[in-house]
Parts: C-alpha cells; sequence; structure tokens
C-alpha cells in the first residue's frame, strides 16, 4: 500500500504525470523567440493561443502572467526560444473534459544555430508521403495531438531542411513545422488550413504583410501542379520568419524570388541570416 | 540566469515537464484491469502495446518489467485500474524523433464503480456528431493524440454511458472508449479499423471468443444503417468486458440479446454486475 501511485522508468513521479495534455494531447502551444534579449510577438501569439484554447473549451491564462513568466523564463538571454503550453486541468482518468480551467506550462529552449544561406540562398525541402487527415474541427489548431507531424518527420532527408505535407486529395497544405506560401502567375498563394494544418502566428503576420504591400494574394485550396510550377515559394514559422525555398523535390528556384525578397524585408523579422 | 528551465504554473517542474508524450502525443498505452487482486490479460496488453509502440518506431521495454511494475504499483489492492504508457525519449525540440527508446510510465487509477445494470439491462449510447478524421498510418494504434475523443466526449449526455464515433463517411468506427460489435442477420459485425479506430485488446479477445464458438463473423467497413438495425450491440473495453447496448439514439434493444450473452458468458470477464 505504500506505491506511490505513478512511477516513471521505475520511480515515483509527480507534477505532470496525470496531466490530460499527456494522455490525450488535451491542450495547445506556442512557440516565441528571444532574439537579442528581445521577446518577440507576444501580443500576436497570446491571441493566438486564446482562439485555440477557446476553440478546445479551455480557459487561458491573463495574458500578463504569461508574460511575466516568459520574460523571467527567459531573464539574462540574449535568445532562446521560449514555448507556452496550456494543459487542460484535472487528473481523472476518461476522456470527457470536466473544466475549462488549464494548468500553463512553460518551457526554454535553446535557439538553432541556423546557417545564414537558410535566408539568403533559400533551403531544400521534400514532399512527405504521409497525408495529412481532414478534421475540420481540429483544423488551424496548434495543439497537442501532433503525431501525425511526428510520423511525417521520420521520413527526413539529410540534405533537407523541411517536409512539406499534403491532404489526402494531394493538396499542399504546409511543412511539418511552418506555414507555406508560393508565387503563382504573380499571386501570393496559402493553403486555408479549413481541414487540416496549423495557423501559425507568422502565417497572419505575412497575410497581414502582404496586404500593406498590396500583394495580390488567394487563400484557398489548391493543387500541388500550382506549388510545383510556382515562380517562388516560401515557409514561414515564429522562430525563422521566412525561408525561401530553393529546392522541393524536382523543382529549382533562385531563392529569395523578387516577392519574398519584399515580404522578408517588410516583415522585420530579427533573424535574417546576418 | 537562476530561472529553471520549466514553470508548471509558476513552479519549477521536472519529470514529464520536456517529454514528447505530452509535445507531441509520441506515444502509445493500454489500460490493465486488476479485479479480485488479480492483473488481467498481461500477456494480450503486452502484444497489443508491443504492437504499436513498433508502429510509431519504438522499442518497448522487456514484458518483465512492465509485468513486475504493474504488480508492485498495484500491490495490496483488490481492485484498481492500472495504465501503461510508452513515451518516445528525449528532451530535444522538434517533431522529428531521435531514438527508438522510449520511457515508461505505470499509473494507478482507481476502479469505476459501475452499476450492475449496465452489464445486465444494458446502456445508452448516442451518435457523436463529430466524425473521425481517417488516417490509415495510425488507424487501429492505441496513442496519445486522442483530442478527437476528446472532442467527442464533450458532447456527452447525462443520461448516455458511451458515445459512437462514425468516420467522415458516417460508417460506424466505435466507441470514444471502446470497441463496437453488432449482429445483423444473424452475422456478427465489427469495423475493420484500417482508417481510423482504436484496436482494443478486448477486441481481439471477442474475436477469438467468437471464433472459437463458431459465431459467424464479419470485419469490415459498414454503414450506419447495419448498426442501426441490428438484433443487438455491444461495447468492449479492457475494463468492462462487454456492456450491451439498450439504446442507440432512436433504437432500442431488449439487452443483452442471446449472441451477446454467449459471448459474455464465453469471455469470463471478471467484472458482471454482480
Amino acid at each position: 500500500m505504500t506505491a506511490t501511485a505513478a512511477w516513471l522508468n521505475g520511480e515515483p513521479v509527480a507534477g505532470l504525470a496525470y496531466s490530460r495534455g499527456l494522455h490525450y494531447g488535451d491542450g495547445v502551444f506556442r512557440t516565441l523567440l528571444k532574439y537579442s534579449s528581445q521577446l518577440f510577438d507576444f501580443e500576436r501569439q497570446y491571441q493566438k493561443i486564446g482562439t485555440d484554447a477557446a476553440a478546445l473549451g479551455l480557459s487561458p491564462p491573463p495574458a500578463a502572467t504569461l508574460h511575466a513568466e516568459a520574460e523571467t523564463l527567459s531573464a539574462g538571454r540574449e535568445r532562446c526560444v521560449i514555448k507556452i503550453l496550456l494543459l487542460r486541468s484535472g487528473a481523472d482518468r476518461g476522456y470527457r473534459p470536466r473544466t475549462t480551467a488549464c494548468d500553463r506550462l512553460l518551457l526554454r529552449y535553446p535557439l538553432n544555430d541556423d546557417p545564414p544561406e537558410y535566408w539568403s540562398q533559400g533551403i531544400e525541402a521534400f514532399r512527405c508521403k504521409l497525408s495529412l487527415s481532414a478534421q475540420p474541427a481540429l483544423a488551424g489548431i496548434k495543439h497537442l495531438s501532433r503525431l501525425e507531424q511526428v510520423l511525417a518527420s521520420r521520413e527526413w532527408r539529410e540534405t533537407a531542411q523541411e517536409g512539406i505535407l499534403c491532404d489526402e486529395q494531394g493538396a499542399p497544405v504546409g511543412g511539418t513545422r511552418s506555414n507555406l506560401f508560393w508565387v503563382d502567375s504573380g499571386v501570393l498563394h496559402t493553403p486555408d488550413l479549413e481541414r487540416c494544418g496549423v495557423k501559425g502566428m507568422m502565417r497572419d503576420k505575412i497575410l497581414a504583410c502582404a496586404d500593406a504591400l498590396g500583394l495580390p494574394l488567394r487563400v484557398g485550396p489548391w493543387p500541388w501542379a500550382s506549388l510545383a510550377s510556382a515562380a517562388e515559394a516560401f515557409v514561414t514559422n515564429s522562430l525563422i520568419g521566412i525561408w525561401p525555398l530553393r529546392v522541393l523535390d524536382e523543382t529549382h528556384w533562385t531563392a529569395p524570388g523578387p516577392v519574398t525578397r519584399r515580404l522578408m524585408d517588410a516583415l522585420g523579422h530579427p533573424r535574417k541570416g546576418e
């Protein structure tokens, strides 16, 4: 009767052992960049995680709480990554959620030291064999049930920096850890993510940027051919900003293309490969 | 610079804070019944979790290790639930798995004190509005990315004991926490789970039982009408064994039906509502 109620590798464990985030993926997250001793885009990230939380029936903590903890956790660091997770509270077994309350988990990670060429000359990507499943009730949400991204990442090629995922109809959705844009017939295209995929904070910023620059833009479902025959293409996330695509399987581009360059300049993301 | 690298609700946290199980749902689990001071079906459960682990590229620990820990964790308890999770090892950020090694997390929970009538007179179920997405690469696997089950469980009706999930084509897949069988035209039916759903240990036992009893059986994709017009129906999992269905929306049955009763008798599951 002295047995502890949870063991990790044979040792008693507390903390997150009962978390619904761990057991069911019942939570949401966002990844924040700290660079040049500055935490970027906190307000936008808070708005995104709040929208996602609401979609799962979770009540996020106040912005001030998360901001203060992110600042304290990253204090004294010139650059790092802060990941914020909101995990539905409750330690009971069973899928049914009993509360909208959530626990907040903040973690600090080192920032990857990516080569400057990824920004100045573009990256290599490949099309993943795995197709993303369609779940409109979860599409766009940055939630913790991310096993499809793990499976896709098992296909990784050593020479590549990103894998591009399609839906079951073969339409491009995005990178395993990024959103995807391309320029076709002079128009900026991005998938609408109504049936699968994740709506990143940086995707919103790019959409706003394109609007401010007066770039023609279409958000919708697009066939693979539109991407494969594009004049230029790039991926985005909150850490990298924009990475132009130089290679996507058989397609080769001179990267960055002129539209990508305009967006990179207008975006003002701190990481530019300098 | 004294900040700890992970905080839970404002306090430093260790243990599972960096687990890929928590961050990505990158792991598998099984739920074991201890009843009358006996741990049930360990070998079958180990075989199932091992198959699931292999599908994700995970190397499970030896059966003897898990069995010894399950026994110790449940020692002195007449009845309880032991949940075993295998979580891919590694604390790095990023979807790409770097190892096949996994951490084992075992937890003890109280066993629900379900009313005897659930076995002797059947339960009430309803059809969930949420459709399960189709992902053949994950179908059948009892993995930790279970947010669809959480969403479905948010539809819960107070009078019901289970929700039945369909795929996007409207074909029945299973309960939120159970597998589903029915008798149509004298033949036992169950969904094949090739595109979604979870293959429970008890499902395997029922299939073996039906075979031993010489019951005609068909495993495949079936339309909703086959279930709704069935002569009898039941759900199964490792804790309950078999619960006959008494109500499914507009369909009412006298439960348990004769085939269900034969299977309940042959199964020899310790929980019979006595």
